[in-house]
């Protein structure tokens, strides 16, 4: 037997295997995604992995060929060539995995130590001579040393009849180092957790067992406060502008949070008791709003939350409808705009270990933004409004049936929509894509004004002509025609709607410039780029490069990486670890406040434009 | 000047003096409490200090005459004749200051830390560059590094608000480590706590100074479940056999505390919103119930509490009405019918730093016996019933005005009352009293009976002939006639009564005798005997080894110290060190069951007469 340890930047763990063990496979069945487009016939080099100690002696044809002299005296080795014949040490380079590593392997790579953890119990019985208390009984053995203080009260009340109830056999439900509840029996094997991302326009819901690390189901619901506004400053209107506001929408928060815990309970098949921790993700008014805490001073200069802690409560404190004994998690935030949703990206994507320089941009209702690495970390905020999430658009809407969310003009008009039905309006995605297309053919222009006197280079475009139209002094691109429609009514962009585009995009990427400023660096420098949010998730990367919502010189290493706040929920829910880790991230990010940034501004101005720049 | 340092069991202390200081007044001016009946004369020998390190040359010829050689030789001086004329080391026998220091010096030499204190706080106020949370402004500086997770929903709710109230000046307040409020503007001056022994019959509730250690005042109430039944285990059956049983013991128990809160209040002319913690001792079963934990199994063998551990809840949890953030702690006990209230007074009298063996005796309902010193202690509860509380009694009652409370027939029948009005029954003290007197002139013989042809021994007796009696078969003394009371019915002791005496005393005779035969010592080693409790307190001594309560062989080292178990509470919410001093007791007595104890059974017959031993 052989030993083989495996190190990134990460952790190191080791292995032992027989002789001759290819070690892509070993890799693989240890659960490391390796990418290897050629099936391991060693002719991709996407394998490689870089050999610290142990026998590199007999390189292959293959490896000389794919690799070259020059990495293999550095040590790399083509993981599907390499038979294992000695004790070895080897590093896999992080970023050679990141590309796939954000939906499965980081996932894979947290060692289960979730939240709570349940212990079965066999309690000696009540004797004369043994007359302990019931709460003596049950801490016998590794818990005999804590807590110091009783202090649940709905423990020591029940306790009595619960540990009699299966004949002292129990089951202890441990939350650090603090017994919450006890079962009668032995229930072990059911226990759940959900992890939570509330959006300012959606809610994503979670059901993890925590048992496995599993993730059982997944939910989502609108944020019914949408009717109070589409941005966190029209919530913060409403609550300072009315005397019961904060209840109001705390009550319809925790509804809504009750209603994804039932949907998620009857989709498994488990009920509310069974789920003993929570986690929250989200922005740091949704956060208040949930905790019922005011946030009036987060809507106006200098922008003062009342926390950005980690939070940890009863959920029954809340009203929230899981087991009464379980626990409320909120990841920690950073400032007023930059909150636990982007501090859960961080810890999702990694970005907070990792020696290269990453930028994170998580597009919502704001666009938070993360510059750094392991040494540090810069954030900011812009105020990019909701334009992205297809409000303050004419025919905007979310991303739900009937949304176009891509628009080609190449070939006459195509387009998708959600749910292959007949359009109704445009997403985020199928605004960005149409204004893409647009600018491409120019009937939109650098500074972006439709330009009612344009003409086609091509007969194929002369479709388009008619589709530029003026109403009320408005001008507009028709994309859908009214008979095309589910409404029946025409799906136009307008050009206010390019108007909120390009303020939205140029915040975006002036709040990318200031960072990039601050941090000293050039966007050369930046290894990795990580689209977060639904939006980032499902944009079309070129048309986003195009209308200069990114800087084109980030191109190529853009990747998206879907919901990471709400991935770093569950990563915390599974690796108490993360906990510590996440106060840690927060702590260490130094938020730039753009609204006091004369950069901000300059830049602002800069990108309000439509010019590439390279 | 010279440095003086002070040992005893418990601490040292260091002192500064000049040169020429008289050793005696030294140590009074520093709230040491020394005997001294000849005022410094010289000639008591009370003040003996062991001298440890020092000028110990020039012992003066008092000295040799008080103290003898031997002592001298070993290091002993007298304070009152020693004048400090070098750095000094001395040691302070803790036995020499115990008739005194119960209800003074103890209490005295706590070093106040109380289990909640005030920090005033000036805050940064919020800009742009300085807008952290509301939460990380006030905890900057000595709080900073803790506590990691915010639990406290009230703070976070009302932070807001108050932090802005008195323009960013605030105050903390602080338990364990954790703040549990902040107050607006400076108000450490205002901080109160509050120790509540509850009693079966009785509840006792003490207003603290917490800024000073003051005891403010004190109030009282009987405990209204008294309805329902005399003792603990009548308490248990109502709520085994009621379903809502122990919600309605509860109710009352909590109605009682918030009374005695508001009485306390008033008298000190403060709010309920300055006080922020409570200590409670008290029996197990009453534990339970004011924390609503069903103790039914308090009540039969094996005699399993749900808990005996110290318990921290939030008084809103109870109901209990002082500041909502404020905290209750219970004093941890030992076993179903040794509780808080025991270890409380362990803590107050102090045997369990003593080198020398004590025991402490605390009669109320049932008798809780404690034995042992700083190497360990045995505890036992013997079920006297609650006749020395005046209940099982014909014309007993509690110790109230117009209760007899002390009886001599040694020139014909004197007695006092309480309130020195008519009389209308027999307090626990009384009966002692009336049946040591009778005892003494044989109207009641050696087996308990009242002897019915009983002939005076002297002229002055002639008078009590008339007072032995039979009505409907019961013989009887009667100590008034109807004519002389307050109810205008003759106040009787029955057969009947003596018989529940002799049962009373005779279970705590007993359990006396078990806890000296498990502890492997004799009378003799046992140097200070307490008695606790209302009864032990106001109890003629003489009387109480008269009727062999207590063995003759402990004369001369009695001592009564008053409500021990209160105090013990006292001294835990003033002295939050004492916190785990008391858990550390109870964890170390050792319980002995009675009721599975062949040897207590054979002492309780043998103790059932009045025969004395010696």
């Amino acid at each position: 037997m052989f030993k083989v340890t495996v190190r990134n930047n990460e952790y190191s763990k080791v292995y032992t295997t027989n002789k001759g063990k290819n070690l892509l496979d070993l890799l693989r069945e240890n659960g490391f995604y390796i990418d290897s487009p050629c099936n391991g016939n060693g002719t991709c080099g996407k394998c490689r992995v870089k050999l610290i100690l142990g026998n590199n002696s007999s390189a292959r044809a293959e490896e000389i060929k794919v690799l070259g002299r020059e990495a293999l005296e550095s040590g790399y080795r083509l993981a599907c060539r390499y038979h294992i014949n000695s004790d070895i040490d080897i590093s896999i380079d992080q970023n050679d995995l990141q590309a796939k590593i954000l939906t499965e392997s980081i996932q894979r790579s947290i060692e289960l130590n979730p939240l709570v953890t349940k212990v079965y119990n066999v309690l000696e019985k009540p004797a004369l001579g043994n007359s302990i208390s019931d709460y003596d009984r049950i801490i016998i053995g590794e818990f005999n040393d804590n807590p110091f203080h009783l202090k649940n009260l709905e423990l020591l009340r029940s306790l009595h009849d619960v540990i009699r109830k299966e004949n002292f056999q129990v089951t202890l439900v441990i939350d650090s180092s603090d017994i919450i509840a006890v079962e009668p029996g032995n229930t072990v094997n059911t226990l759940y957790g959900i992890a939570v991302d509330i959006g300012t326009t959606t809610i994503a819901a979670y059901l993890i067992e925590l048992t496995t690390g599993k993730k059982t189901c997944v939910t989502s619901l609108l944020n019914p406060q949408k009717a109070f506004g589409a941005d966190v400053i029209s919530r913060i209107s409403y609550i300072m502008q009315n005397e019961h506001g904060l209840e109001h929408l705390n009550t319809l928060l925790v509804q809504s949070v009750n209603i994804c815990v039932a949907m998620l309970c009857k989709q498994a098949g488990i009920l509310p008791a069974d789920i003993y921790a929570m986690t929250f993700a989200g922005n740091t008014t949704m956060q208040h709003i949930l905790l019922k805490v005011n946030p009036s001073n987060i809507a106006s200069a200098p922008f003062v939350p009342v926390f950005t802690s980690v939070v940890k409560v009863k959920a029954r404190e809340l009203s929230i409808d899981i087991n009464p004994n379980g626990t409320a998690y909120f990841l920690p935030g950073v400032s007023a705009y930059v909150g636990a949703d982007t501090v859960g990206a961080v810890l999702t994507v990694g970005m907070h270990r990792q020696a290269s320089t990453s930028l994170l941009i998580d597009i919502g209702t704001n666009g938070e933004i993360v510059l750094g690495d392991k040494d540090g970390m810069y954030a900011c905020s812009a105020a990019a409004g909701p334009a992205f999430e297809g409000a303050n658009i004419k025919n905007g809407m979310g991303s739900v049936n009937g949304a176009i969310n891509s628009v080609s003009l190449k070939h006459g008009i195509t387009f998708t929509t959600i749910g292959n039905t007949k359009p109704l309006g445009l997403c985020g995605t199928g605004v960005v894509d149409l204004l893409a297309e647009l600018l491409e053919v120019g009937i939109v222009d650098e500074t972006g004004r439709i330009d009612m006197a344009w003409k086609p280079d091509s007969p194929e475009q002369e479709a388009l002509c008619e589709r530029i139209t003026s109403t009320d002094g408005v001008n507009s691109f028709i994309l859908c025609k009214a008979d095309e429609t589910l409404s029946g009514s025409e799906i136009l962009l307008t050009q206010r709607d390019i108007r909120e585009i390009q303020n939205a995009k140029a915040a975006i990427a002036a709040g990318i410039r200031v960072l990039v400023k601050n941090a000293g660096i050039w966007f050369e420098d930046i290894k990795n780029v990580y689209l977060a949010g639904g939006f980032g998730s499902y944009i079309n990367i070129d048309s986003a490069l195009k209308i200069g919502l990114i800087p084109v010189e980030l191109e190529g290493r853009i990747i998206s990486v879907g919901n990471a706040a709400a991935q770093g929920a569950i990563n915390v829910l599974t690796s108490k670890a993360l906990l510590p880790v996440a106060q840690e991230i927060s702590k260490s990010i130094i938020y730039i406040e753009l609204s006091n940034s004369k950069d901000f501004n300059d830049y602002y101005i800069d990108c309000m434009t439509f010019e590439q720049e390279i």
